[in-house]
């Protein structure tokens, strides 16, 4: 019992990376929530701090998704002491940008570093995954890139059926984000039952070029794979405000591709260099103001690097 | 005019590779059609000799793929002379194996060989399209990769539509073909119309891991994700006699998975090493022998090449 205290940072991720729904996500540099972990009374983590959520996110620990990620290391690791949090929510919710996994990874993490580790990383998935389940579903395309870092294909929930993919270089994303809500529920339930099966010969056909395109590193090629999905985008497309104005906005700045970040509002400009996704974001937050809707937006590239520790 | 006989050997292909219906397609080592392109008289292609296909084929030059391919050559590059062909069929029809488009690549390749090459190898891909069509339907699946060699993605019948995988090392397949009929469009009428959302999801992880597993050259995970197909092999499965018991002994005996090779009957059993695959591939000859069916058989590998010129 060295540590006094430990901090962890989960990034941000987002989930399908366009056309790769359910199956795909990344983890976003430079934007997550930070989870302090310290000592505390009594029995199992508690939170006495959450900053950063508008008052919305529940302090009851059956509730929470950070101690509920938190307390199931506790349980795992057989530790019946108390463990105090604080949550610095860093990134908006229900945005399409995994703030609930974030929460959850940050929570496991902070509290795993606080006990000296003694579960390793890949150890921690099925804590992540049940905090994420209280929000957002068993599924691990948030939770798997927060956890590990770079591309991750996630075809379950296992160890096994995690696969990391390499980081193409050179990728710059502009995020912006509109101020309206999309509930994750709503985004699903607008999503076809069925679809025809030339659909689903196009939706592998797309898959098969992305992750093609990212082992290759051929940028053009992997924007025009991330736009190819034919099935989720047209469903929700109605959801997201000027989404096909955002788009070709997005393009006519230099932008190679623009999808929905997750189940949105979020949306994702890609672009080569970090100059011209600045452009591009700012070209969208003004094309929003002139709309009427506030925005927040950042520029952002794949984070390598999956949840990071600091011990006091 | 220097050339007295061009012939082209145009490789077998297996197209899906398993999960990946009408997307991917490989090219299968020592196994394929030869056309030898000779001058004649008059105008255009035709065929004088046909060997190998029990008498099954036309030589109507506008029925025949072969001539079909070679005379859209002849248009492509404005050559109004005779050409004489003769097809040495080396795959058995209507198997799985690419047939028609072997034939139509090889007599696409010759006459462009006998003319001294007027157009590159990717010119040559419409003229090929256009014999596969009149038996198989305009699709490059097969024809991509008997064209080009070693595994082709294919989303679409333009040039940029095809991509190239690496070629994984250490793969060795035993092809097993019992002699029974199944008709291409008898295999696709039996394919669901719609698909539920979950199997597509589905199929573009595995199409996903499949794609990684080349990249990374993980075999396991190669045969784990081939035979990862939840919608097109059950639809067809009762096409192919006793497949379900092919797949079991082909693994009892070693082999890493096994899967239908294109539309069928031919079945292919993914090995490691040649040694193993001719092991699978005496067990299941045996084992259509018993049950009383014919069969022919051939361990292979991946054709790195597509179709092959000898000039004389």
């Amino acid at each position: 019992m060295t540590n006094t205290r430990a901090e962890a940072f989960a990034p941000a991720t987002m989930a399908n990376i366009g056309v790769g729904f359910d199956i795909l996500g990344l983890a976003i540099s430079g934007v997550g929530d930070t989870v302090i972990a310290e000592w505390g009374d009594g029995e199992g983590a508690q939170l006495t701090r959450i900053e950063g959520d508008g008052g919305k996110l529940p302090f009851d620990a059956a509730q929470n998704v950070t101690t509920i990620a938190a307390n199931a290391v506790l349980r795992q690791v057989g530790y019946r002491g108390g463990v105090r949090l604080s949550l610095l929510k860093g990134l908006p919710l229900a945005s399409g940008l995994g703030s609930s996994a974030a929460s959850a990874v940050a929570g496991a993490v902070a509290v795993n570093a606080l006990l000296g580790e003694p579960l390793t990383r890949e150890a921690l998935l099925p804590a992540c995954l049940e905090g994420e389940a209280a929000v957002s579903g068993y599924h691990a395309d948030n939770v798997a890139p927060s956890l590990f870092g770079g591309i991750t294909l996630t075809t379950g929930v296992a160890l096994e059926d995690i696969q990391r993919l390499p980081v193409p270089l050179g990728v710059h994303f502009a995020f912006v984000t509109p101020n309206v809500e999309v509930r994750t529920a709503e985004a699903r339930a607008v999503l076809p039952a069925q679809i025809p099966l030339k659909q689903m010969i196009h939706q592998t056909g797309m898959v098969a070029r992305l992750v093609d395109a990212i082992y290759r590193n051929d940028l053009q090629a992997l924007a025009l794979a991330m736009e190819g999905d034919v099935v989720v985008e047209p469903a929700r497309a109605h959801l997201m405000p000027y989404l096909y104005e955002a788009r070709a906005l997005a393009k006519a700045n230099g932008a190679l591709a623009l999808v929905i970040s997750g189940a949105g509002p979020t949306l994702c400009a890609v672009c080569e260099g970090a100059q011209v996704a600045q452009t591009v974001l700012d070209a969208l937050q003004a094309f929003y103001g002139q709309k009427g809707l506030q925005s927040s937006g950042r520029v952002a590239q794949i984070a390598e690097r999956g949840a990071t520790v600091k011990l006091f």
